[in-house]
């Protein structure tokens, strides 16, 4: 990738946008949760340019978010399939959709809903909650130091001692 | 911003991306909702060309996600204060920081707990739920058009009728 590295950030979110914080990642990743697995199909939904799609995938493989695996049909084919440390991105994905539909919507309504399979109705709003249930707002959340940050790190105008 | 445009897919995860893809974004909007607003301690949390932070500051103010609001003090200060479309992105960052404590972990333990104001405990992890509030896995969810989507779209596999 031609960015800055976030590696070196001792910040959980940067060290997930080293792996994931890239456009055209995020909508490989939505197509791999959509069901799409090979080169060539990836490339036909996204209008990818090649070399872009092949750098990417190679990226999320290293990650160990997509695992490549060889077809029986023929050499040099392969799938690429979400690991379980890409499934376990789906929140992230559906946050991202649930908020450009809320706020980028298109004028004739949902473009796709997301539905349980069990019950065929839509799936409920990601929404962050307490240890007991309740919902919460931005402003019923604190942040304060766990053990992965060094003293004298700040947490945004907290700084820890 | 000098990426390609998302504008035009019919797809509110890529809407999403078109606003607030970016990676310097995201570690803004994380320092706005630790309650940094000031153009000067956005640049000393993140270490940040001055360049880029006027451009990525101006892009969310436009796309409505911060608010430049005049400070009392002095001519030509601002603050930079997190809209309710803003404030609405809090299930995106926190989904991205969970799957980054997760993931990549400091070896030491979490970096920055998020607790509730109420009980003083942690929040719970995301997860997709049901109506019912069953928590739902990635395979127990299924896709289907609404009325946003034209008739010939894709998802995934599935072409539109």
């Amino acid at each position: 990738m031609r960015h800055t590295s976030f590696a070196d950030m001792n910040c959980s979110l940067a060290q997930t946008l080293e792996v994931v914080g890239e456009r055209w990642t995020l909508l490989i990743l939505r197509d791999a949760f959509y069901g799409l697995s090979r080169f060539e199909e990836f490339r036909q939904s996204l209008g990818i340019a090649r070399n872009i799609l092949s750098d990417r995938l190679r990226h999320l493989v290293a990650a160990g978010i997509l695992e490549k695996v060889p077809l029986h049909e023929g050499a040099g084919r392969y799938s690429y399939l979400l690991s379980e440390r890409g499934r376990d991105l789906q929140p992230v994905l559906l946050a991202l959709v649930q908020w450009g539909d809320r706020w980028r919507p298109h004028p004739k309504g949902t473009r796709v809903e997301f539905i349980d399979r069990e019950s065929r109705m839509p799936v409920q709003r990601l929404s962050l909650r307490a240890a007991d249930g309740r919902i919460l707002a931005p402003e019923d959340i604190r942040v304060r130091a766990g053990p992965g940050l060094g003293s004298g790190q700040m947490v945004g105008r907290l700084r820890l001692s």
